[in-house]
């Protein structure tokens, strides 16, 4: 886990100003390699059927989050298999966990799908 | 082409569905993975570095376009890596493609994106 929060404590401020560039006008100056490397890594926690399905869940869910135990009858998964994308979810920063007795409760993040979406230009 | 093509408009209305989903309100039903599939594989066309520096360079060009014979240097990558990232984008609606003479001019298909940033919910 403190890898995790070491590497999104690295990548952040890159992350923020690449998704910066990514709405720049005109004439301004492209995503340099490492911004892009950024960018991708967040858009590709969510360019998964399964994990897309899992935000939906949780967006459609009445109180905004969701019990580990209540994903895999909807997505038709072993309980291993959502893990792992719940970890992925996670560690992108797009879903919060927390543990409540045997299970965790995860809702979402909606300023870091805000940042995935701003990276895609306004 | 004829194969992408047909793709596209086989797959365009699941798509369309799928993303008025992805902003749907709490209470409201969860994309199932058909629905999944398709804006996953719209997403999953962005989510890569050199397609993210390719949107980026055409987005911030003063035309709106690009020639393909300018991409190789600020890209930093042979014309063949560069001409199949460029078909990948084209391929899932994200670039225009138009032939002038020996090459090929690319520029940014808005509604397309749109739809990907739409995905990402409201």
């Amino acid at each position: 886990m403190c890898v995790n929060m070491d590497l999104m404590a690295t990548t952040l401020p890159l992350l923020d100003t690449a998704v910066a560039k990514c709405c720049a006008e005109p004439g301004s100056a492209p995503l340099d390699r490492d911004e892009a490397d950024a960018v991708a890594r967040l858009l590709k926690a969510v360019a998964d059927p399964v994990r897309l399905q899992i935000i939906s869940i949780v967006r459609c869910s009445e109180g905004g989050e969701v019990c580990a135990c209540d994903l895999p009858s909807p997505l038709g998964l072993a309980q291993p298999t959502v893990s792992h994308h719940l970890k992925v979810l996670v560690d992108a920063g797009l879903l919060e966990r927390e543990r409540r007795g045997q299970w965790a409760w995860f809702s979402l993040v909606p300023e870091r799908l805000e940042l995935a979406r701003r990276a895609l230009g306004t």
